[in-house]
């Protein structure tokens, strides 16, 4: 057994020396004695060049510029880095804009879709989506009334949803299919292009979350037909906690479709003062008010570092690094009652592999409290441990692993099972 | 006529010699050879708090605590900030919340207070709003439908709408009345108790937009009776550009409403990541989702400092600059035909003071780019002179008012005069 211990580190401190991405983990903060972090999924690490952008943009641009930064970049900013974030999404430029939080940005886009189906009273969904995905929808569906309700489709394993699932619950009546392309759990990864045509072929339009795969899973959301797509740049985007979200609309129907929340930074003119409402002709329709400048800042920088990564090597790091700790799941915790909550098959993964235990909660507690691993729980009894490519190494998963297996084979975690859950 | 120039300017040395807040001018970052600064109203300078506590949160606790920050004070943001601010708007504790862009609040709010009074079809406003409170006001009707309009009673003069207009205008089906407490052109300042009464007299909610009175005239929401209220921190709050907004909903009132973008923060116990919504049962159900960190950290500054140098002495040097900049025009600029397009009374002014000439543009250009002035410029016609009292001396008024001047008198502002306006 140790012989084995033995052999799974050595290969992946192999594949850490042969790992292409190597060198970006020198683009990031990292405490000396900090905690081995899995949790990339949830907030991405600080970039080095973030914490100097960010300084730059309070200090030089807001101290010395004053009110003067709004015609020196910040106006644009919400258009500038949705153009770069475009290219990591397989969008074009001015399909895609940086703009409040993701739930604000998924009401304005569902309630546009759901007023230009208006025959139409469904939305369908998944029980996979992401909890606050489910509330904005509902919400949109009760706002607008007229018999219009949500229909999530069951995960029949807890883990995924197949296409034939789907294509069972989309019909004549179906205005929009909305999902998460990763799903939060169980890091499901929909297949864009068919679900897409699924819902093309019925009239829908298809709303994608893609939150969980932004910048580690290459997107494309011009060759799948995708119509609408949201998400956060503060995972694997690194853009810092609570950094904006984005929005992308198809060019083809920019004009066809109304932001519900028209404001200053929608209009067409803005500057014009004027009082009556007449929305960008553009992208910009979807915009509402003054974006968060210094927010920005941390989010364009990590938006700059993953494109100097690239999605495509960001993505085969990811997968190689979930092969490999599913099979350290299979080594050293599926032996000790750690079952595997996510796809066995990579293709079908984000970069986040989930498991579960009965005691899931005190273990997560135990792991971050006493053995320096932040990985995250999710109730009732998920524990999920993301890789970002851009710096987690092969051996720290192997390390992580470890240090989970320790954990099940003592009693300290016991301690811990009487508290309630935890907030991240 | 120079002697009277040179009374003026000892006056405003004089002033400044006496003034109580004169030490809070040092709490900011200033450039040896900066500009003249008269556009706080538009945006608020920096604090040197404010770069260090900014550095602090990029640092300190998203670089060392990564994903633990939300369990170290990053969740209660929203409510934390809220509570400080309460205390400028004559809150309580537990009724404001920092939240998204002022319009997405005004969205929220707006809506909720229709769908409360569902037998009543219209919105009252004044064309003194602020434009794209206007634009979310007519969408959140159109939203709705149902026949639901925006009313907006006219400026007589265009600086002030009088109390009996407004009353001429509300009925019994009005179901919201909603004004900019002050008005960002004219700078004048409604009379919130008497408005709010109006409006209640015919069962109508109030919703104030207190974006250009938070942090330099007093309000007192609760002792005013006014329902609702939003606002922005990026002017006298000193936030930063785009720094998160802030909605008040009276504690009466917050089971009764309802947010119509319910996201992950307005959830009930939000961390139980349940597929269903049930709202928050205080007024964290008007949140939405993930609040924006780096931008709070500055938010958070900028309001502790408008608390240490409170409010009511804000106030009192802001009627004291505003009353010398009246008498400034009219010893320099009023004999060179410019208006005043402010109301001439201290008690029905905020602080910024509106002036206007055919050539307003021009001008502007050449207070900025030849006298290093920054006042703003509103289109067709008007330049504001915005003071702050934190840190606006009463002789950068007499230099301003005696650079504007200088302008006037000379041709160079003619080269500016084929230019388009400014965003600024």
């Amino acid at each position: 057994m140790t012989a084995s211990f033995d052999a799974l580190r050595e290969e992946a401190r192999s594949l850490d020396r042969d790992d292409p991405l190597a060198r970006f983990r020198d683009e990031f903060v990292f405490d000396e004695d900090g905690p081995l972090y899995l949790d990339g999924n949830s907030l991405g690490r600080l970039p080095k060049r973030t914490a100097k952008a960010v300084e730059r943009t309070v200090r030089a641009e807001w101290g010395s510029r004053l009110v003067r930064g709004w015609n020196e970049g910040w106006v644009d900013a919400p258009r500038r880095v949705g153009d770069k974030l475009a290219r990591l999404l397989g969008a074009g430029p001015g399909e895609v804009a940086v703009s409040d939080a993701t739930s604000v940005n998924l009401f304005k886009l569902a309630v546009a879709a759901l007023r230009s189906r208006p025959g139409r009273k469904t939305i369908v969904t998944t029980s996979l989506n992401f909890p606050s995905d489910l509330y904005v929808l509902g919400g949109a569906a009760e706002l607008l009334g007229g018999g219009r309700r949500v229909v999530a489709v069951p995960a029949r394993d807890g883990i995924a949803v197949e296409p034939s699932d789907l294509a069972a619950a989309i019909s004549e009546d179906t205005a929009l299919v909305s999902l998460s392309h990763v799903t939060y759990r169980s890091g499901f990864l929909h297949d864009m292009a068919a679900v897409t045509a699924l819902a093309h072929a019925a009239g829908a339009l298809v709303l994608w979350d893609v939150s969980h795969s932004a910048g580690v899973v290459p997107i494309d959301l011009e060759a799948s037909g995708a119509d609408l797509a949201v998400g956060c740049t503060y995972k694997y985007l690194n853009g810092g906690p609570g950094s904006p979200a984005f929005l992308y609309v198809r060019r083809a129907l920019q004009q066809a479709l109304e932001n519900p929340i028209p404001g200053w930074f929608s209009r067409h003119e803005p500057f014009s003062f004027r009082g009556d409402y007449e929305p960008a002709r553009d992208l910009s329709r979807f915009l509402v008010g003054t974006p968060p400048i210094l927010s920005f800042s941390a989010a364009e920088a990590g938006v700059d570092l993953a494109l100097e990564a690239g999605i495509f090597r960001a993505r085969e790091k990811s997968v190689a690094q979930g092969e490999f700790l599913v099979r350290l799941w299979e080594a050293l915790l599926e032996p000790r009652g750690v079952a595997l909550r996510s796809p066995t098959e990579a293709a079908r993964r984000g970069s986040h592999v989930s498991f579960s235990h009965p005691e899931a909660f005190a273990i997560d507690r135990a792991l971050t409290e006493e053995m320096k691993v932040i990985p995250d729980f999710r109730p009732p009894d998920v524990i999920r441990f993301g890789f970002a490519p851009l710096y987690t190494r092969f051996e720290e998963l192997y390390v992580a692993a470890d240090r989970f297996r320790r954990v099940l084979d003592g009693e300290s975690w016991r301690r811990y099972a009487e508290a309630g859950p935890a907030v991240t």
